[in-house]
């Protein structure tokens, strides 16, 4: 396996080239657009790494399974459903499916930020301090790796830019879709974007996901079952922004993309795979990447079609 | 003329139980749904009025007009153009023309929120409270009332509750079309609608515009003639909201309308008219305000077309 | 007068290389974008004309009013409304202002292709030919040139080529909006489209309008005040496409574009004006066409505003 | 298997009070509401069926997976996705992802009308009558019925009232997505919509689909492998309409909605099934269809999630 990681890398490498970095968050733009790694966690726990595997970078979109996931375990399906629809939008992550109507709970998913927003005030704490801590905290538990954290560089850059991400929040605000002090919950969100992981984490808490729920090692059931079902399919459905479609055809995966150039993929009952490469195409999805992904849900049938 | 003012008035207070008082600032929502009142100003100053004429409303978006003079007078037609667009949106007062696009400038104008706040940006001060200042002083200028001033329940009732503005004004900034603190621009908009007023101080400034910028009494030039224009010709364009068009058919003067109940409505070379009704279509627009002015326009001729 | 006309054509033919003619339609192709040409009525018919005035194009979309202002004539004011909203849409002249919705009668308006091609269904007449001459009747009739005629390879070219016309035709019949044979309808809004005038024509139907419907020799009524009037406020909001805010503005004069590169425009009780040059903006109006208005407008004093 | 399949039939059998059967095409208002029929083919061959499993209806947009492979297997994934787009419009069927821009691609996919009525084109053929025959070759080809043939009666209501269909084929004209005969490919459309089957006609097409293209009984390679994981994975995108995310969620298989109340399921590497119950949501899916599929999915674990 390790021989076909590093052979699908060194083949996919060139498309590196054919992205850019992000630059709305000024501090994304210092990645190395070149770098390339995936890391593969199947079988009970067998890890396979490759490439840049151990370079950290932030969450960003990849966060989003892990806030509703967090938010179905606090709620339950029918509250988050309530709040925020579960269908694609056709549109870029940061739009709304909406234009002169009123704003709809069936006008945002999970997977695009006003959704992903809507769904922070959903999860349990006294504070949004305390609910960012319980969401770090899920990710910790389910990577198996406590020492994540935020960078604080990028979280200070997205709070000091995020301006489009202020005007979804006003918007869910004045529509009643959600009722908290914007500029907490977005800390939470600007957070939770900035939690700075590696391949190896992302193929962690990916495992769980298609484990139905529980960690590798200890057969420990770390969320329901169902919960892991749910965001599975809805990564499917709208997991790569507005390339889910030609994802779902090139490479029949659930998986979860950010601008950080992290992609996260789950293959129900087999495996968790982490993918960084920062170089992204125009809808926000990491190139080479997708490319490795395809390459290898060929090489080894992981389509789930 | 009084005469005839209060056969209209009478003939059309009735219409005053088609509308409803806007309620999503609550504090107007206090207002009397059957008030109606009407204040015309002609021949360099000739006042005749019935009605309401002295009751006291918040300018809200009868204030745009003024927002953009000040911008012209500040800055010029081309500078007020590179941020602000001039085409009717099609839309309601609180939306973009706008849905997956990157937000222009052809998307917004100066008689909808969005390019309202935009065009406070363009007012010179060095704070937002030395913007404001020069926007009430011209008020009370054109107006000839040095008595205007806030109404400060209306105002703090804005703010709590204008998140819609919010949500514009931050899209705004996250495509560059404005660059400045949200809350302290907002402040200065929300302040602007809050500017309380009667039909005669309405029916003053509608006849500066309505004179070529010259002011009844004194024959003082209080603005340029080229921008009494300007700002009458995008009150007919889009000065009534969505509704901007059967305005034109069935009225034909310039105006614009304000969710307080007021409209201002400029007969070039011939009259101002200030009228207040607070019951609404589902516009924005006063309902009896409409149906008075047309009844005014049919019977003294005051259509352009 | 003469004087005046030729030194603005001669000050703006410059601008008809800033434009490009129409090529959607192939034939309208053929037109030399650098022809110019003006002709003003005024004071019950004097005549002034300067550059290519006697060139022969086709109306395209200045044929809107005359559709209009028979659908008025023969059916009133609120049978044209049920069918037609007034309202600018912010959009293309061959789009709805429309997206997920049930499209609805204000999504349309008299001066845009949906909006026209509906009204040609409520002109009398058994058949569409029959309708069609009633149409042209009144061209030639306003006119006052019985000698207007439909050009054929025009007509035929729009004919060939006219699908997104047929695709907005057979929305409105989907959404009962209008119930007939397609084809016969479209067959004579082409033909309209493809009636040939030159700048004359254009200047003595424009008198017409802007003369209270009243005939510039006979004093005829030729057509009601009230339509007049309609139809020089519509043309005022929408007439110059989504570029009518703008035009506003700088020209102030109630006017309607085509594509074939005329204008007519309308100066409520002073005079009549045609122009024709072809070469257009992205919106669809003549570049030096605009900017000839614009010099004339200012030189002497035309602004309704 | 058929005792399970019963018991979920009797026990969704109450749903089929809350949906309304089609109407827009007046002949499939005929159908009777309170039908429900499922058939399930799974192992080889082995085929279970329960209610009104035997009654036959149109396949209306269940059709359109069959017209996405046969213009995959005529012209391969690079032709077909040149001009159909693949993601999700987050739109009704009979709507493009579009406002104001140009068409593109990347407005349609093959699981809405527009996308399908363009596939159409790409089907070989020298006439529409010969794609016709070839379309319905296939279908025979994988449910192993020689039998099937079109509707006349829902084909000719299909033809007659199909004007927003119209609009959308010569709005893909229009912009050169397609060019050909709109009637004739239109017609070829609403002969392949109306197409009759019943539940053990759709499971039957759904086995070779969920079989990676082999035919159940000779092991025959009736469709390529790469064609039929393409066609699943864009049924689970928006198979379902704008329903499909949800669909996702709680059922979890490929599938394919028609308005004539048919649904067909492919579980990959398991088994096909077909369900029949007309009587549908607002989004056009059958309602006791969905219920029973979601029963189903259940009980004996079918979630590809």
């Amino acid at each position: 396996m390790k021989q076909l990681l590093e052979k699908i890398l060194s083949d996919c490498s060139r498309y590196t080239s054919e992205g850019v970095v992000a630059s709305y968050i000024p501090e994304l733009a210092k990645a190395d657009p070149s770098d390339l790694g995936i890391c593969i966690i199947s079988d009970g726990g067998k890890t396979d790494c490759a490439g840049d595997y151990e370079k950290r970078f932030t969450m960003q979109s990849v966060v989003k399974p892990l806030v509703l996931l967090l938010a179905l375990e606090d709620r339950g399906e029918d509250v988050v459903e309530r709040i925020c629809g579960v269908e694609a939008t056709g549109k870029p992550f940061d739009a709304f499916n909406y234009s002169d109507l009123a704003l709809k709970n069936e006008h945002i998913n999970p997977m695009i930020n006003a959704g992903a927003i809507a769904l922070c005030t959903l999860i349990k704490g006294d504070s949004y301090d305390e609910r960012f801590s319980r969401l770090i905290e899920l990710a910790k538990r389910l990577s198996g790796d406590p020492s994540l954290s935020v960078d604080e560089a990028v979280y200070l850059s997205e709070k000091a830019t995020g301006n489009k991400n202020r005007a979804l929040a006003y918007m869910l605000k004045a529509y009643g879709m959600i009722d908290c002090d914007i500029e907490e919950v977005l800390d939470m969100y600007f957070k939770a974007c900035s939690i700075s992981v590696n391949c190896k984490n992302l193929a962690a808490i990916a495992y769980v996901l298609a484990n139905h729920g529980i960690a590798p090692g200890s057969g420990e059931q770390l969320i329901s079952a169902e919960h892991a079902k749910y965001v599975n399919a809805i990564m499917t459905i709208c997991g790569m922004y507005n390339g889910s479609g030609e994802f779902a055809l090139r490479v029949g995966i659930p998986a979860k993309s950010g601008v950080g150039g992290g992609i996260m993929a789950a293959v129900p009952s087999r495996m968790g795979i982490g993918i960084y490469s920062p170089a992204l195409d125009k809808k926000g999805n990491s190139v080479a990447g997708v490319k490795a992904l395809e390459r290898l849900s060929e090489e080894i049938k992981l389509s789930i079609f």
